[in-house]
């Protein structure tokens, strides 16, 4: 991925974060002279490796972890928020006519080789994990425990876990950083007035971006 | 990507509208032994080809735009909403604990070698359709050429367009489709409760496979 300078961020908390929030990864490997990508949901384990491991499970019948013997390449992409952003917000345009409207964006790759993990424990534990993750702002959390025994045994046997220990993260926050404070603030001001969850999420690293600059 | 049949989306126009709703792309190309991924506007014309043609502009010093003449794959991705799903949402659930949460999704994978089209007079005619096309819907829309012309030749001397002649494309809509009437509309109930625009998008492409089940 190509990251201008200004827009690399390498802060492992930060990048974890958005993993979380965000953790409907792209994940491509490339095996047997093909791109083989799939759309799966990760649970970040950031309490194993130095830079943490993520665990995914797929179906037996998606043929991805069959090939993983072949795989040379393996990469996952977790995608924020993302936003077109028109010239008009920025007050300077109104001085200048020297700007192109962009589309800022947030973005994560992450590399490291999956690895099989054929322990049904383990993939129970996974499994829970993930629940309660996911659930835990429902009014009545579901557990896995409340299906019962047979559904369970059946879905541990449809189903394989990978694990990716995490070698290298590299994130990219296209978020203004090049322009001017009053700029950002102009930008920040729109996406906030239109109250949708990408806008409000963008304006956060955009408002984080103008902060962080005046700590420099 | 594995796509069981019942998640299989193949109406172009269907797909077409997604890309052009959702056209920042994950645009993937494997060249000289690794992958390299890029996070892409793209730009469909669908009067180019019998499946339309993607058209991106990159700035030269992305290496990637180099990299195509020992490029051997090439895949452009679009994501559509994705939302997780409890089971709380399915009025079944009430009745037996056979089911599990899941996480509905809408993507499409797009297939094409690249080529670089160096021609100016191309490249500002891209500038200026995608601009249009991304203006359109503000209070005054702006246009290129409102741009001085100095800024607009140092801006098309920065960048390379490539276009990419679609040769495959593949949709999968994960939207509750092996989930029964009841269960879905419970879905899209408490998915429109929540206002946001991912889920919102995503009511509506499981409301959408309702109606589609009953003119079968």
């Amino acid at each position: 991925m190509y990251i201008p300078k200004v827009n690399e961020k390498t802060n492992v908390s930060v990048l974890h974060s958005l993993i979380k929030s965000h953790s409907l990864g792209t994940w491509v490997i490339y095996a047997d002279g093909e791109l083989v990508v799939n759309h799966i949901l990760f649970l970040l384990d950031n309490t194993l490796g130095k830079k943490g491991t993520l665990v995914e499970h797929v179906t037996r019948e998606n043929p991805a972890w069959k090939l993983l013997s072949s795989a040379d390449n393996s990469l996952v992409i977790f995608h924020g928020a993302e936003t077109y952003i028109t010239l008009f917000w920025y007050p300077s345009k109104h001085e200048h006519s020297k700007a192109a409207p962009t589309w800022d964006c947030t973005v994560i790759h992450v590399h490291g080789m999956p690895r099989i993990a054929e322990d049904r424990k383990w993939l129970l534990e996974h499994i829970n994990v993930l629940t309660d993750e996911h659930e835990s702002n429902q009014a009545l959390p579901w557990k896995a425990s409340d299906a019962s025994e047979d559904f369970i045994e059946q879905m541990l046997k449809r189903i394989v876990d990978i694990e990716i220990q995490i070698e290298k993260l590299e994130g990219k926050w296209k978020v203004n950083q090049n322009k001017q404070e009053s700029d950002q603030l102009g930008v920040v001001a729109a996406l906030l007035s239109r109250k949708d969850s990408q806008s409000i999420e963008m304006a956060f690293y955009i408002s984080r971006c103008v902060s962080a600059a005046k700590d420099d």
